[in-house]
């Protein structure tokens, strides 16, 4: 994105690029049939338990004037309008801790004040709103979101760990309150009595860890050995929801021999108890708000106008990472101006404003390239095996694909360059004709396996469409009507699922990996360099990770440890961010320029790329862009994060590297295939010959250890 | 061993034998120095643990007549006669659960009896212990373990896949108990009041998921990547006994909270209080018993007799097994005869008696192996850097380092010849040096990495002595002195370790892993292939071995259903002896021959050896006998038993191949090491050049699939 300040160009340019794809949008989700639903229920379950958890805490903290009620309702809102006149349809909005953060301080603050108190907390927080909403208006119209960019991966990945950390302080305080007396219940009745508390506590500790292990487990049930196909797919893709009924199930099993309130589950007011939508006309109680408070409501509104800012546009590009290899464009500026009139909305009827929300919105994204996957896959499988019916040979066979693979691909004006995974579709086609004989003999299943050479062609495409997005929003909504049900669902449930939540976010965040590293044994680093690995790795030396590491946590730490302040706290978005101007004056200063770039690139310091054509050939070295299977996928898109990872690249000893040597510069989404494909390679164990055979570098292991990591690893075992 | 029934024959051979190494079995001990805790740690509490816990379990069935105390005082005197005066001392001596099954039916059958009763029980037992002796003299001295080798892998397995399901069976009974009254207990106690006992109930489900959980990723510590590698060996050494005294301090955290009965805790009589030696005085009640019951012990004693032939040969069997290319000779006759005067020992004192038992024995080995092999690593470790450090040639290096090896290997007359390690290494050596430059120039540690070289080098060997098994049995008496720190444990935990002990014996087993094989998707089975695998998976069809796996199980549930059959479940040692004749006579003519020596391979059936200048020709072709790393060497011990492991074998078509020609008929213990070698050089991802060279197989997974499980996997997936 080219940072440009023309007020409207921003939002027009966005505009302009979402209507050309509007019709697809829809026609594409409909396309997809009943595959659809993977993603969506996916992501419905992702998206509904932390709101309604959300809720749980919002009805303490605030004395029950805001419930799950309406943290549902406000998700399922926000959903619907983003998902049909939004901007980018992969984004997911819901409410989120910080706002559930920001809310907490608002009331603390309020309850407190003579002429405001609990009764005019509601229209005091849509006043709040209101001037939210101006600023989001101008942020979105001067073109703020152009400097998204300057908001690094530092700022993003630290963002990403905090929320980690805030789920996984949710779970623990949750776990811990089972064990005591809630503030707000009656201290007499029998399931509070010692013995009680003490196995409802015990209870929730088997049910909260029950759900963490087996829903980590089925969400890897891909890659499983046992079980025919379609159960693996099915527990993968519904695995976790199916836990949540699994584990909801189990707390049922000692129903007759406990007291009716073991284990505790959500309560909630059901939406048509009286007094459930008192909310609902707030607006007639701003005008009672004296107008000092009405003014002073503009300090908590920057606030939460800069998270907003921050966490809508972080989540949105962590929605449309480069490795996805997304056609439609991206819609920074329209999507802030539209949460705007959203945040205007939520506030006049009461209820607390939906954003952007992490981890939820790259899970989206991911789940809907597995969606892709699968049905470019059955695609070129049926094409495949019919071609090989007619006795097709190679050549052949290569062109009935090609052409299958071109007819999925809807033209679109604003795409990328479509034809890489035809040109290596063709390319190890060839490889594999010379290597197994003649090009133009009649293929059959023993030279060509099918599917196991289809997994390995297809690039990482994404189902980008709406209808998921909003499936899923009107499912939290139908939430809402569902509240008996829900609230079968024990509390202990939601703290598993919390720490399910935070621990499936840290895989591909660098941060999280370099402060693994940091507690790698040195005589294990090698291992490190043996799997897929970020540049910096092999770039950088071990002392400069290690001090840029301990910067970045211990920022981390002050971050967290703000929120924690009783009303000051409301100032943690600031700390974020400050980590622009911390990262381009002080970071720029304390750390040398390519190592800096390695361990956090950021374009405004980046040399312009090579031409394309240069880079393509250094690409090549680098082996076919492939897929493993469809177990690996998960992993690959985990992993790794805008930044390339290899096992051993050419650029061995370039700790003085340029980055404009390195691949990542690159725009063209073949880069991360490429680079991708010596990891799963690796992964594969795969020995194709041309990984051995061309590159500069060998792949033995135990010959060379060339980088940084392996030679301070060797020096300190030989002392 | 040869099959010879000429009286004493055998029992003199295993004297003869291990008379020779009997001085340098102390020695080695005790030159191994503090190394040896490890496995006598790891060994006493897999020894100590169960037989615990069989206490507890012969106090309920036995109304108190015979308690922890008991089994304990059994465990570690006979350990202690053993590990003194007995033939093998890898063995490893307990009271098991097949022993605590017959005292329970014995006492069922007494207790009701008028002239016997109770009081009379233990009497009793005495005579049976009598008659159980003179028999196993009678088959010690008859040679009968010369037909050890006709219990073939089919019955071993079936046995240890029973053990594994009887020691969790013993797991689930035990944590349903935590939620029930037990019986000779006061009901009246405020720990037993619903609400207590459902608290007690799921703080065992904690306490006991989180010992296995915790348990079994201690035992893989020393392939984590993260901490030290002096830390990651403790854990891995200690980290089960060390889970155990967690678990347990975990068990005092909620100790203000909760009534004194919860959790409950281990409840044995201290050695010292009144009437806990009633049983020493046995002797003269045996006089008392009737005439009639006498006699009829006999019927009794005769299942005993054949459980403990079985039990005592096979666990010693395992322990000694191909792979761990045992020096010292074993001494099947000689230990059977000692267990007979065990066993009137035990008679005699009212105390169960103890026999070799299974997983504990091949867990004792293992843990040597460890041990043997962080001995020698260190040793040539050190050779290597010296000489580096005196710029010595790869030549001169090999040299010093065969003398260092040459030095660990204590000359025996009964040892196996001890070159193979040395060759190998030569071999790497020359291999290395041709490949990275002139064998004549100075070594650097850049071109010979000392500490992983020299993991790959090493052969597997074993610390064989005395002094693990003596220590280990001291500390188990001591164990009876220590009653009241063992009442600490809470029962939670030992029904966690019960669990623990099934799954740590479940992997190597072929049963179990073809058990495995018939739930794995068939579009998956490929994996087996790509992996460390027996012969079987490529040799014979898919149906065949689901037919035999088939077979196999539904005998282990006939064997499972007679133990809970009340009385005549002392039968079932019966089913486990029959398993010989169906063997030979019954499964030889329902399979084909080929197939059935692959899947449960029996001497008798096999053909002469090949002249072994020929089979080692052929062995060589599986390049050269490597260690990966210290974590491989778990996993290469615990995966086979006795059988031959490989990824891509040259008998690639030969479901109609000769046993003759297959490694595993050679005797000399290099062939086991070499057959490992391409699984070893699979799991590092170790690419070696005459892995893909030189064989008329190509390592490459993608292109062939030879054999029968990859074509049906192939053609199950194309329809």
């Amino acid at each position: 994105m080219v940072e440009t300040f023309i007020p409207f160009r921003g939002i027009k340019n966005d505009l302009h690029g979402r209507v050309m794809c509007y019709k697809q949008d829809w026609t594409g989700g409909f396309k997809a049939g009943f595959g659809i639903f993977a993603p969506t229920m996916y992501i419905f379950f992702a998206s509904a338990i932390p709101v309604i958890s959300f809720g749980e805490q919002l009805e303490r903290n605030t004395d029950g004037i805001l419930t799950t009620v309406q943290t549902l309702a406000s998700t399922a809102l926000c959903g619907i309008i983003h998902s049909i006149i939004g901007g980018q349809p992969l984004l997911i909005l819901g409410v989120a801790e910080p706002t559930v953060l920001m809310y907490t301080f608002m009331f603390n603050f309020a309850k407190d004040r003579p002429d405001l108190g609990p009764k005019l907390f509601l229209g005091w927080t849509g006043w709040v709103c209101v001037w939210t909403a101006i600023l989001l208006f101008l942020l979105s119209i001067l073109g703020a979101c152009s400097i998204i960019n300057r908001f690094t991966r530092l700022a993003g990945e630290l963002f990403g760990l905090l929320i980690a950390m805030l789920f996984m302080q949710e779970a623990i305080k949750g776990l811990l309150d089972e064990f005591r007396i809630p503030k707000r219940e009656n201290p007499k009745l029998t399931e509070f009595i010692p013995s009680w508390r003490f196995a409802n506590g015990m209870f929730a500790l088997v049910l909260s860890f029950g759900l963490l292990l087996t829903a980590l487990r089925s969400r890897k049930a891909r890659s499983w050995r046992y079980g025919s196909g379609w159960l693996r797919g099915l527990i993968a893709d519904y695995g976790v929801p199916m836990m949540v009924l699994v584990w909801t199930a189990v707390s049922y099993i000692p129903a007759s021999n406990v007291p009716t309130g073991i284990p505790r589950r959500l309560s909630s007011p059901n939406p048509w108890s009286p007094g459930a939508y008192e909310n609902w006309t707030v607006i007639k109680d701003m005008l009672n708000v004296p107008i000092l408070y009405i003014i002073g409501a503009f300090i908590p509104a920057t606030m939460i106008a800069v998270l907003y800012y921050f966490d809508h546009s972080v989540a949105s590009q962590l929605a449309q990472q480069k490795e996805f290899n997304l056609r439609k464009p991206s819609s920074f500026h329209y999507d802030l101006l539209l949460l705007g009139f959203m945040v205007i909305l939520c506030g006049l009827i009461g209820i607390p404003p939906a954003n952007g929300v992490i981890p939820q919105s790259p899970m989206h994204t991911k789940s809907l390239a597995t969606l892709k996957h699968q049905l470019l896959r059955n695609r070129l499988v049926a094409t495949a095996r019919k071609s090989i019916g007619k006795n097709a040979s190679l050549g052949q066979l290569y062109g009935n694909m090609q052409e299958a693979y071109q007819q999925t691909q809807t033209p679109l004006i604003y795409q990328q360059p479509a034809t890489q995974g035809l040109k290596d579709l063709k390319e190890t086609t060839i490889q594999l004709a010379s290597s197994k004989g003649n090009i133009d003999a009649p293929v059959n299943e023993t030279i060509f396996d099918v599917e196991k050479e289809i997994d390995d062609l297809l690039p990482v495409e994404v189902k980008e469409q709406r209808l998921s997005n909003l499936l899923q929003s009107l499912i939290v909504g139908g939430c809402v009507a569902a509240m008996p049900f829900l609230k079968m669902i024990p509390t202990a449930v939601l703290w598993g699922y919390f720490a399910f939540m935070a621990i499936e976010s840290l895989p591909g965040n660098q941060f999280w990996e370099r402060i693994l590293l940091l507690f790698t044994a040195p005589s294990r680093r090698y291992k490190v360099l043996e799997e897929c690995h970020a540049t910096f790795v092999e770039t950088v030396p071990f002392k400069t990770i290690a001090l840029f590491t301990i910067f970045q946590t211990a920022y981390l730490l002050i971050c967290f440890g703000i929120t924690w302040i009783p009303i000051a706290g409301v100032l943690f978005p600031l700390m974020i961010m400050l980590l622009v101007p911390v990262r381009q004056y002080i970071l720029a200063k304390l750390f040398k320029g390519p190592f800096l770039s390695d361990l956090d690139s950021a374009e405004y310091e980046e040399a312009p790329a090579l031409p394309l054509n240069l880079a393509t050939q250094e690409g090549e070295r680098v082996a076919r862009a492939s897929f493993a299977e469809e177990d690996l996928l998960d992993d690959i898109i985990t992993r790794s994060r805008g930044e390339i990872k290899r096992i051993y690249s050419p650029k061995v000893t370039s700790s003085t590297a340029t980055p404009a040597k390195d691949p990542k510069s690159l725009q063209s989404p073949r880069i991360s295939e490429k680079a991708y494909s010596p990891c799963i390679s690796e992964l594969k164990g795969d020995k194709s010959p041309q990984l051995s055979g061309r590159g500069p570098y060998s792949p033995r292991t135990g010959e060379a250890r060339p980088s940084n990591l392996g030679q301070s690893a060797r020096s300190s075992t030989s002392t």
